[in-house]
């Protein structure tokens, strides 16, 4: 029934993706667009997306997904590392714009919460009660769901687990702490492994070579999936979840990453003997996931703390 | 009314805690025993005071915290550090012996969840909503709540925090593992801190001489605080509690070790300006928490995942 479809939009640092979800998760239209610099073009550019949608399936149910730091219960952004809101009310601009178009309920969630949320309503964490999602693009963010619940934690800021201390006194990071997991285990922790000659490479030209025969390609997963899987060991000693998935750019590389992350992740695992050892798997949704979990929060499918 | 008491008992390594508690948390009587060696003497223990604390006030509800790998759902310890537990069936042995004594129901869990669920019950996390519990004793233990829900993860694991890695390649930990972050901010630590002359001193003895002004000693907590609170850095990182409450013996200290831990912290939290940092301090219950939140689990009044 068309009345089941709702509208997710996820305004990521580059791009704005948005989608019209059924209720089984599958996408019936998207759109992408560029994301623009101001607080005002970019709610703009929101709006004239979910109109042109608008034109081809009905809906009612608006859910954003956004980078940065989401109060989901205000439907305000606080802060958002790519774009320069500060404290924007976001939905109930988007509400305000566009109830004329029938949109009758917004819904504003972080990033990663709808990614997870996607994920476990129809992609790889279907069934499982403890999970969490550990996205590796140019840096490492996350969201983590104990039965069912995402959980957010007090500021909405639960999940933040690149800037966990891997190394004391280790590389200098762009939150300006030292030693953040994510310089070790990430898009950029990948083209740091390759900086021999001085020129950067991004992470999708280091597969192209990995994949082609490359050791110093091949070293630089093997570094980054190292660092991967003794982060991830203790996510595993605090949280004890069932499933781990790898979402972001960087699991594209498949195993290449996660044969290195697991022999890692297995070295320092705290009752090892005594425990079933997390299972590892990539993402399922790809890059829509953010948007169909935030259509799937919109239509009230996917619980939340 | 008596029927709403309840007996929570507590099975440490070095003693045996057994108490009757009423509605509003309060400890109308307790016995303490020694620990005994073997499974069937713990067991036995374990009845004796029970019976013994029936005596003088009725109860039907039977909750036993234990230290350890425990299997709620199961109501078995499949591994403890202290007593010689493997896999044993200790909520079924104790229903089937104390059944003729009127108990007709008992609940297992872990002892720093089942001190967790005293304190944001009766004590120091009262209306609190995101919750970690980190005891620094002779290593670190803890436990986290969600919304009011204790988090025990899939194998009932979560919150082994002192298992985190706080130096690559760092002390060695009893565990197996090196560099865990409770071989720098536990009791132990605080001992290996002083242990200039070869003499190991007790937590209790170095804190009578930092308070008695020995700048070794004082020195020794400065370390071991400073420790704690980059850890708990991380774990805001990944959890954004709005509460940390530290229990175990070290936290006897009060703010000799708190006020150091504030400090290292804040130097180390991610997205500082735009949160609320947690809440920082001691529990309320002392050594009974454990046997209170199992007295209040078993009369079901502390909800749980």
């Amino acid at each position: 029934m068309s009345q089941r479809n709702a509208i997710g939009v996820d305004i990521g640092g580059t791009k704005i993706l948005a989608a019209t979800v059924d209720e089984t998760g599958s996408v019936l239209e998207q759109i992408a667009v560029a994301t623009p610099h101001s607080v005002e073009l970019v709610q703009a550019a929101v709006v004239q997306s979910v109109r042109t949608l608008l034109t081809r399936h009905e809906a009612h149910d608006l859910g954003v997904a956004a980078a940065g730091l989401v109060d989901h219960h205000t439907g305000r952004v606080r802060f958002a590392p790519h774009i320069s809101w500060r404290d924007e009310p976001i939905r109930d601009n988007l509400a305000h714009a566009l109830r004329g178009d029938g949109i009758t309920s917004v819904t504003l969630e972080n990033d990663a919460n709808a990614a997870l949320c996607a994920e476990w309503r129809f992609g790889a964490a279907r069934g499982r009660d403890h999970v969490l999602l550990v996205t590796v693009g140019t840096g490492i963010g996350g969201a983590l769901m104990s039965s069912g619940q995402i959980m957010r934690g007090t500021n909405g800021m639960a999940g933040e687990f690149g800037h966990m201390q891997y190394a004391p006194d280790g590389r200098p990071c762009q939150c300006g702490l030292r030693g953040c997991w994510e310089q070790y285990a990430s898009g950029r922790a990948l083209s740091m492994q390759m900086q021999s000659g001085g020129e950067l490479l991004t992470g999708q030209a280091i597969l192209r070579a990995a994949n082609d025969g490359d050791p110093e390609a091949q070293r630089a997963f093997f570094m980054v999936g190292q660092a991967l899987g003794l982060g991830l060991a203790d996510l595993i000693a605090a949280l004890d979840p069932e499933l781990i998935l790898i979402g972001g750019g960087v699991s594209m590389a498949g195993e290449l990453l996660l044969g290195p992350t697991r022999s890692a992740m297995s070295t320092r695992l705290v009752g090892g003997r005594h425990r079933r050892v997390a299972d590892l798997d990539v993402v399922a949704l790809g890059p829509a996931a953010g948007a169909i979990g935030a259509a799937e929060l919109a239509r009230g499918g996917a619980p939340s703390l």
